[in-house]
């Protein structure tokens, strides 16, 4: 389909043909869309024009590197819409834009096609549809310009008894298709942006996330956990289907005001802080915590992991404590107080005398842009290519757009995750100016309405194309009350909801896979014993672990590319406030997954789904099978409505694969 | 509120504060928004800063003609949207934008107050207030930087008994109100866009048109009618109510290929021919047809016209009969065909060999232009100011923005009505480029869910910022099959609608006061015997007509200045799909007018209304009365529940004013 572009004239007065509305365009095309490789930009524009002329249109796409355009024809839709789509097959930016023309030789084909068939005089207008070819055969060369001088003058010859012959090659499809390649576009609209896209690594769109704090990695109950426990932790993570590592910060740990067990103010002699109040005598944002390794050890650490097919993923977060060396080496980056002192974080009145900001109004801007945008390319050249950055609303939105636009730019493989738990349009703006992927407000979206809403704003607006979400029922900040008076039966459902509504998601690993759910207050959300200020000892094969339930999960991910992404996420309606049922499949739906939760983590529900057949491919008027991939089960389902039950003691939910083919029992595997 | 703007400077990399989806803003900022006089245009916007600083922000705006802006602030209102807005009080363009900063005297204060109820130590705030104090009074003159001199002094104050002192300074309201008088504008994030508003005379929101071809209204039978004999009419139009009086194309028409009765292709001798093919010997489109009178008699009907409130709207109608006198001396304008005739309109296989299209892809792009837009400047110069274009979507989009923009840019109060029935993204985008007002697709606009979904999209999406509906249930070219089947109900119905509905609507009278509902043919939307192509004679006193109707509906506008406006149209639901109703109030809620319309012309229809009181100011445990301004009938309601029945036979519906204050029957002025 797709061929190079010709060259174009222009004159704006003549240039009678509209493109609008043009979809995607984020902000005016302020700001990229985003895709993985090998997936689809399909490009929408309103196109018309005056009058009842016939016109044509095309898609043009380019890399960044490269200057000439690739063209492929817009397809005319309803309603004056348009549409055609284009494949990303390499990391980096790609631009997209829009032409279309008026084409005389459209109209002049479907109006002459028209006369024909009515019967009328059509001598003038075999001398019209002529001069088109004509002026056809000045734009072509080689033997399609011969053609066209035949036909041309074929169409022209007046005498009488040609009349049959001419009008044969008027109509002639032949003659169309030639024409078509060699459109008149003197005067062309352009549409006025160039639309930009990221292009990202698959993982950016599909990935499972496993957290741990390597600090408590040690086998040894009370020895500090090494990189080098990590390492041997490599097989068990890679077993159960995760493929991102992530770690909290691994820098030295400041003293000054260091927070005790429990965030207690008082620390007491031996405690080891959290990790997030970064900097002490040995280093700062770029140094290792002794207690962990060496450099050397974490280089071998992200080699080993890449070896499973499991990325390390490093915690940025811009900011300082007190002892951190940026506070003597750079006072200016800090916000001052009348007496002398440094700012520390506020949430007035609660003090966090641990942590310095940085002032995004420093003078010296230029300094701190740089120096921090160096902490990234540090731990790149370590060979990290993923960063979960800690609270990145609390910095200036200039320095992201920046610091991630430049970074990208030399390493575009690179995935940052947007650790912003704040407002909406906050978290938006984010991932418009950079953030690959965005925690989100999945760990508070717990009934089918929250669920149902949320999950069509961000697959189903104009969000999907912009802000990709990566769906935690749990992190070392916030332990859901969901999960805290549900039990193992809601970290399962939440574990379902996370792993099949979103295609990246992640969890705080040891402590989801023991169901730890004791807050450390009465209606807090916050762990008791947080892993933020204290080592843990985690039993990891203790009893109603869910390790294996997890492991089944991320497998029936890796197995099924319709959970592999978001776009065809679609809900159907269930009889039972307490079950969510919803569908995935893939553009072909050769792939076709139906999950239904029973969110009610206490209770047996059942009911009555209507499905939206067509979203599954299935004619009503056929019985299909539906594959428990859970528990092997399978059941004979036909038409619309069927039933499901669903024991949360058991499994709170089905992952069904549709499997559309199966037409009987007789036709089952475990009859053959 | 408002007041003029303080010098700024900035610094990109530290304007912390976004600024987006800002609203009004049609196509990103490509288009104007429309306004008439004295109406109010609300901004909004997305306003945030990362972290948890204050922001301020203002909303700003000019005339085209002014260089300084005039401010006022925005409020915050929820989940970081921001509004404030301004009136429009001249004719012509104004602009509007927004800018916002990071308030760190709005933050402090902010944190003081907490700080202070929570009783921590504030020794060390109180110093940065004072700094702050000391940097306001540098930005400061007179009386009010002596005022900061001396609260910086006080805060700044560090002897221990001054605490108390201190702190009450700092929690100041007054100290707080001329702080925000000096805001530090350090780093101002300036919206990147300067949006238009179009500033109209009332008349392009608020009238009501009425059509009549000057030919006809001879009042001896078979003579043709002249603008002396339109002068005759003017009182009895404006003793119906109208404000526009609008004439089909005054210009010579063709006599090649003129068309008979009926648009019969054969003309017979004498046959006056269609006011749409325009151009003959006697001159083309500055010309009048001699048989209507002299420029002089058209310039004193202008004139006595207004000085009866009613403007005299023209027909222009861009097209040529073969007669034309462009067709000789511009035959560039036009376009040839191979056997040198110039090509006349078609629709395949349908003719129109009376009218001759301009080509919009002359090379003479600049002649016609300007020859084109100088047919507007010499009516303007003839005394109009209101122009219903025929067929703008058959003429090039750029010409128009053109063409409209020029005029305009002299003559502010011109009103353009596009005579666009067409598809709607067409529609959408004449008005966008310029037109005043729209036809629109209300003749087609018949049952419930019909008009619902319609005058919502009209009204309450993006639509009602720029495209101004103007609503005729009939027009020469429009005998809606509703009206036909439906007689004189159906008639009576539609102008409620219309007149209700739409804040501008206008009929095609003569053919309307009489209930004219015979079409061409069975099926057909056109007149039988159409006055198109001939000249009639109107009996307007005959039975049954519609002019008292008509008058009493009309008198009902301008006293309820509710529907003087479209914007706070609301729909109301009933249990009769034959019933609509609707309301329409002014903002301080003074005028609340609730329609009732049955839709079912052969059939008395009854139902439940569930009013939304809210919208129309209605406390909903007090009963209210409504009072029919149509018949006069009062009714005392109580709640959101009520009873409706209307009989077509006598009267389609009723147009109640809702009135709050009246409680009981006692209250009723008919009681007094």
């Amino acid at each position: 389909m797709a061929k190079k572009t010709v060259e174009i004239k222009s004159d704006e007065k003549r240039l009678r043909v509209i493109i609008s509305g043009v979809a995607p365009e984020i902000d005016a095309g302020c700001f990229p869309i985003k895709r993985s490789i090998g997936e689809n930009v399909k490009v929408e524009a309103d196109i018309f024009t005056d009058g009842h002329d016939a016109i044509s249109s095309v898609l043009r796409y380019r890399r960044e590197s490269e200057s000439n355009w690739t063209e492929t024809p817009m397809e005319a839709l309803v309603n004056d819409r348009w549409a055609a789509s284009f494949e990303v097959t390499e990391l980096g930016s790609y631009y997209y834009s829009l032409l279309a023309w008026v084409d005389h030789f459209k109209s002049w084909r479907r109006d002459f096609e028209k006369k024909v068939n009515a019967g009328v005089d059509i001598t003038i207008d075999l001398l019209v549809g002529a001069q088109l070819v004509t002026e056809a055969e000045k734009r072509a060369t080689g033997a399609d310009a011969k053609q066209f001088h035949v036909w041309g003058a074929e169409l022209s010859d007046k005498s009488p008894k040609k009349l049959a012959k001419r009008t044969q090659i008027a109509l002639d499809e032949a003659l169309f298709d030639l024409m078509i390649r060699y459109p008149d576009r003197q005067y062309v609209t352009y549409y006025e942006k160039e639309l930009r896209v990221v292009v990202d690594p698959v993982l950016a769109r599909f990935g499972a996330w496993y957290e741990f704090f390597p600090r408590s990695m040690s086998p040894v109950p009370g020895r500090h956990g090494t990189f080098k426990d990590c390492e041997a932790q490599l097989q068990r993570v890679s077993e159960m289907g995760f493929n991102v590592l992530y770690f909290p910060p691994i820098h030295p740990i400041g003293r000054s005001f260091r927070k005790g067990k429990n965030n207690n103010p008082q620390c007491q002699p031996g405690e080891v802080g959290s990790p997030w109040a970064i900097g002490a005598s040995e280093g700062g944002h770029k140094s290792i915590l002794p207690e962990l390794g060496t450099l050397e050890d974490f280089r071998r650490l992200v080699k080993r992991a890449r070896e499973k097919k499991i990325e390390i993923a490093l915690d940025i977060a811009f900011q300082c404590a007190p002892d951190h060396p940026y506070v003597k080496e750079h006072p200016a980056w800090f916000k001052k107080r009348p007496d002398g002192t440094i700012q520390y974080a506020e949430n007035p009145p609660k003090k966090y005398q641990d942590i310095y900001p940085f002032d995004f109004e420093t003078e010296d801007t230029a300094g701190l842009w740089e120096e921090l945008k160096s902490v990234f390319d540090y731990w790149i050249e370590q060979g990290v290519s993923i960063f979960r950055v800690d609270n990145p609303h609390t910095k200036a939105f200039p320095f992201w757009e920046w610091c991630i636009g430049a970074l990208k730019k030399e390493h575009p493989e690179l995935i940052f995750l947007s650790e912003a738990f704040t407002r909406p349009k906050v978290m938006y703006r984010l991932a418009k100016l950079g953030y690959t992927q965005s925690y989100n407000y999945f760990p508070w979206r717990n009934t089918k309405a929250e669920i149902t809403e949320y999950f069509t704003e961000l697959t189903k607006t104009e969000v999907s194309e912009y802000f990709r979400p990566n769906l935690w029922p749990n992190t070392p900040d916030i332990l859901p009350q969901y999960v805290q008076t549900g039990g193992r039966p809601a970290f399962a459902a939440r574990l379902v909801l996370a792993a099949t509504l979103g295609a990246s998601y992640g969890i705080y690993g040891p402590a989801f896979e023991l169901c730890d759910n004791r807050p450390r207050a009465a209606g807090a959300e916050e762990y008791l014993n947080s892993e933020k200020y204290e080592i843990k000892h985690w039993n990891l094969n203790a009893a109603g672990n869910l390790t294996e339930f997890i492991s089944k999960v991320n497998h029936i991910r890796k197995e099924n590319p319709a959970l592999q992404s978001n776009e065809s996420l679609e809900f159907h309606p269930v009889d039972n406030e307490q079950i969510v049922v919803y569908s995935k499949a893939t553009e072909d739906l050769d792939n076709v997954i139906l999950t239904v939760v029973n969110l009610d983590p206490h209770h047996i529900h059942s009911g009555w789904v209507e499905l939206n057949l067509r979203q599954l491919g299935i004619e009503p008027e056929h019985g299909y099978q539906v594959h428990d991939l859970l528990t092997g089960a399978r059941y004979l389902w036909r038409g619309a409505r069927n039933y499901v039950e669903l024991n949360p003691q058991f499994v709170p939910a089905h992952i069904f694969r549709v499997r559309r083919r199966i037409r009987s029992e007789q036709d089952f595997d475990y009859y053959m």
